[in-house]
């Protein structure tokens, strides 16, 4: 299956919609952005899209696959004017960090050509300036397609996760957010849980200048966007609050 | 100041130990090393030692600065018989991680010649085949001379720290290690109870190959031995357990 034909819209250019419009125009897709005008101007101006969009409704007029790259409460937020607007026929898809909500609204919406996805991968930057081509290389791409998810629709969204190199991995909308508050939601609070201790100690917070590569490992995630995670936190509350339970237990256990 | 005419000892040649004795070698001088014997012959076999002794006393013969980098509590067994020999001559410094008790022996022991130091520089990785020329360069080596410490002797470690491009930064042992025990103590428990919260949880354990960038980052330390840091932590307990109370602080602020 490859993505010829498809006409796609990235809404969202950030770090990941950018780094995805990047790869589809390196292979010769026609790439329409939905973003901010200062962002849209700069897209277009590197060759990331062929052409732009403020309005999202507009952007949509010949588009074939959809891939919703905003934040999360912005994606169910466009991914319901695709209903109002009719346009069950489009095939939708997002790269947001919890699933359990976006899926329950396709669902909801009777959007049976809605994929939820999840690619694993990205930095502690953000927004257009960060993205780059070839992140997606070799990393395994989460799909959460919902129990009533058009075949062919899964297959096509496969195709596009393929055609960017990445490894798609299907799972269900709860394991995927189960997990990711372990292995994504947990090390993100435990980062700035770190830093913001460190710093507030004054001893440790005069030496913060000497500290070692561990250290900064830890705690690089501490410069992600605190609003975007705020949501992501948010929307998956339940979930991180146990793994933060559980992480509790861990370290009263490993009290020297 | 320069390092001519030091004949250096370095014991333990591990990560830190094994990564010193190959810049020392580099610079020309001839490094007796003191370590298991299997070490020696490699360490000989690379050209990183001049000559090998299994014996500690017996490589202390000729020696005028010995650096110890062995765990901390044989770093301090040996600092004893530096003093039980009567080598009160011999400058001594250590790389341990923790400086309160190794700088308080030293202390006792009227061991004048003592610059207790800490290079903030490693990996997950350690024993002499992880140790590498140029580990230090660039990177901050904590100094913690004790109060009676003779003048001369500090100015001779710190010649030591910058003949292998590191910086040499002084402070007190016991703001050492409280500082250490937010940075580098602290962030180590936390890579150790990331994995082991994620690896107890049977969906995200199931999911832990698709982990993304940030999940590897945070657990990388996780790999760390596990016996060299029991006794890392075991020494600086108190510091420790206070980072931990802050840390569970900021956690608990972190709840969605």
């Amino acid at each position: 299956m490859s993505l010829r034909g498809e006409r796609v819209v990235v809404a969202g250019l950030g770090l990941i919609g950018g780094s995805l419009a990047r790869d589809l125009a390196a292979l010769g897709l026609e790439v329409v952005g939905v973003d901010r005008p200062a962002v849209l101007r700069a897209a277009r101006r590197q060759g990331v899209i062929a052409s732009a969009s403020v309005s999202f409704e507009e952007a949509l007029g010949r588009a074939t696959l959809l891939v919703l790259s905003g934040p999360p409460r912005l994606n169910r937020a466009w991914l319901a004017r695709v209903a109002r607007l009719g346009r069950r026929d489009l095939l939708v898809t997002d790269t947001g960090s919890v699933k359990g909500g976006i899926v329950a609204d396709a669902h909801g919406l009777l959007l049976t050509r809605f994929v939820g996805g999840h690619p694993m991968a990205g930095s502690e930057r953000s927004g257009f300036g960060a993205s780059r081509a070839g992140l997606f290389a070799g990393r395994p791409w989460l799909l959460t397609p919902g129990p009533d998810v058009d075949p062919h629709a899964l297959r096509r969204v496969r195709a596009l996760v393929r055609a960017v190199g990445a490894k798609p991995m299907r799972l269900g909308a709860a394991e995927h957010d189960r997990a990711l508050a372990f292995l994504s939601h947990l090390p993100q609070i435990v980062a700035w849980a770190l830093r913001d201790t460190a710093r507030g100690d004054a001893v440790a917070r005069r030496c913060l200048t000497a500290a070692g590569p561990g250290f900064h490992d830890m705690t690089r995630l501490a410069q992600s966007p605190r609003g975007l995670w705020r949501e992501i936190l948010a929307d998956n509350a339940p979930a991180v609050r146990r793994a933060l339970l559980a992480l509790s237990r861990e370290l009263r256990a490993a009290r020297p």
